[in-house]
């Protein structure tokens, strides 16, 4: 029988980089590729005794709980982003089932077909994902190193009068890519002076390298009255309880609860006791160090043996902190059809393609660097830069 | 600042019974609003010891997990719905985070504005506010005590052609009412007939007071083809967990992990891992057996309160599994205005007026049977029925 689906359905796709994941799980490859923290760095005992607790706790625990969240973990959240600069009482934010939700309830109450939304280019592919189900138009703003450019912003908000401006400007995925201070702050007087939205992503944002670091969130630049800003315990604590959150201005976030209760009624509210007792018994603090160190050690150990290849003529900027090195080859490099001959010779990365809104960039790829410890990291490379060697053999002698 | 939401959220409210529930959590009102089960009967302690097995293996089990859910869970999960006739492969399984989920992703892959879904009247609440936030137009099909009936539901397919019929067909929320075999299979052969999706939502099939009643779900009796079943662990092991699954068609259910990929990624995984140590650890059937008991016996002491105050000339049909009584006062009684005077003497109930798709009986009521212990339930419908005599009292005296 043929099924008569909604429209949206032409606008999913299955990610790109989930259906790599599988074929690479299942062999002896290492793999670069997933946005993967270090199961080797879980703190799974303090996992263990935290749900432990939170179940020695009242039964009540295991009942249905608030669409907005546990009380006591908007709180501890409401204290997590006052250390981060972020003002926001609990009411303000929601607990959603990973950022990933958070991104997707925001498109769901605030983006009609036809809607644009402005982003960096390449960006986030699962919130490209979301926003096309919406049916809106994406439209790419010019962007270095530093974030988006001034210039070409402005004229889009003006030209276009986009609903929302989504950005990942701390350690970004893919490019890892740090925005400036300077151009934070244009994009926010720029936000206020049109009256858009800001959708600031920050799930790497814990994961900073230089510990003197001190770039603001836009969210702590902001009077809570343009930026939504969402995070997430994936790579601070693990993945697999699926929690994040939400905090923006209290219209928003309310409209979302409203979403929210009719997509799963509330986030794993067991989950969410358990990262309360986490939080009380443990300094995730300090757990969140070891991880910026160990994964800084990762992420040397990949720029060394690039820095080592100079011959391949490869391009990249050093990651500051998250989880990515974004790496150009030249330009006549067509990295999805070098991810055959990757993984036939067992390494996996991620074509930069689908990352892209629109003009792909075919020469480029991700690599992640958390997932493998630094000896597998360098057996990775040494695979890596052996299909690019011979990949550059091929197109010289053409 | 005012903000521009989507077109969409002008058909979101707050579910009712959530918004009561928030006034009743606060005083010393006996609640029989909401649809929770008993948190004394959680099998708090094997719910322990399955997370403390969970998180005694691998630390992959904190890891990002599959979108279509554990391998392990939904191979329980086919051989949980074989052992009620339901043959399904595992591949044809998608956990969700709760049943909730199921219903909006199902919604999400396949209706358009304007679509037009059948359903009973009154029906599920919270699956009424999701597909109004899909736009779709919901009609109502007749029915009586033993489901729809043929005639109008025959009518009404050919005349409005539905994308789909939506069915609580076992112990229904909120009438508690069971529909016949005879029923279920004329509903099986029309949708066959006219190619039309039926969607059973069966999250109360469990809570079964009489053993030996053997009336199987829509699902047993079709070959996967026009029936897409869907049900939870919520009521049978807890809520918290949000753990329920939805099994149909191949190309229906790919599709809903398309769209799932993009809402959340995965299901809470850890929680999946502890529902297959919880099952494999522990007789899930024998806890169902006892709670089926428990409620049973609530369910007799609230019917025996009504049925020793028949001078009140309520209506209702005992319910053969579930958790809802679903009643009928005299005609001119308005349950929502009584609802009032009931939380000021210190019992609540819902109204049954939300229930309703339009033509709301404003005389009907939902009291739930299982969150409270019997000795409560006593008090509780005490003071009910002094509300509804008072009431009474007025009504005759104008």
């Amino acid at each position: 029988m043929k099924y008569g689906f909604a429209k949206r359905v032409n606008h999913m796709k299955s990610s790109a980089v989930r259906d790599i994941l599988k074929v690479v799980n299942q062999g002896n490859v290492i793999s670069f590729a997933g946005g993967l923290p270090d199961e080797k760095l879980f703190p799974v005992q303090e996992v263990r005794c935290a749900f432990d607790k939170a179940l020695s706790e009242e039964p009540k625990v295991l009942q249905y709980g608030e669409t907005e969240g546990i009380p006591g973990l908007r709180e501890k959240l409401s204290e997590r982003m006052e250390a981060k600069g972020i003002s926001r009482y609990p009411e303000n934010i929601l607990v959603t089932s990973g950022s990933q939700q958070a991104i997707d309830l925001f498109a769901r109450v605030m983006f009609n077909p036809g809607d644009i939304i402005l982003t960096e280019n390449p960006t986030y592919l699962a919130a490209l994902q979301v926003f096309q189900s919406y049916e809106v138009n994406i439209v790419p703003v010019d962007s270095d190193e530093e974030g988006m450019t001034q210039v070409d912003l402005e004229k889009k908000i003006q030209q276009l009068k986009p609903k929302c401006i989504y950005i990942v400007p701390t350690y970004s995925n893919p490019e890892g890519k740090m925005w400036s201070l300077e151009r934070r702050k244009q994009l926010l007087r720029l936000a206020e002076k049109y009256h858009t939205i800001v959708f600031e992503d920050d799930p790497y944002g814990d994961i900073q390298f230089d510990e003197s670091e001190n770039v603001p969130p836009l969210a702590a630049m902001d009077d809570n009255k343009y930026v939504v800003y969402t995070s997430t315990f994936s790579k601070t604590v693990v993945p697999a309880m699926r929690t994040g959150w939400i905090t923006g201005p209290y219209q928003i976030i309310r409209m979302m609860a409203q979403a929210k209760q009719a997509t799963d009624l509330h986030t794993n509210s067991l989950s969410q006791h358990a990262l309360i007792a986490l939080m009380e018994e443990f300094d995730l603090d300090e757990h969140i160090r070891t991880l910026r160190h160990a994964y800084k050690e990762r992420m040397l150990v990949m720029k060394d043996i690039f820095d080592k290849a100079d011959d391949l003529k490869i391009q990249y900027t050093e990651p500051k902190g998250g989880m990515f090195f974004w790496v150009s080859m030249p330009e006549e490099v067509n990295t999805t059809a070098l991810l055959n001959e990757a993984v036939s010779n067992g390494v996996a990365f991620v074509p930069g393609t689908p990352f892209y809104v629109n003009q792909p960039a075919q020469h480029t790829m991700r690599l992640n660097f958390t997932n493998a410890e630094p000896d597998m990291i360098e057996e990775g490379m040494k695979r890596l830069i052996d299909v690019m060697k011979n990949r550059r053999g091929l197109d010289e002698t053409k």
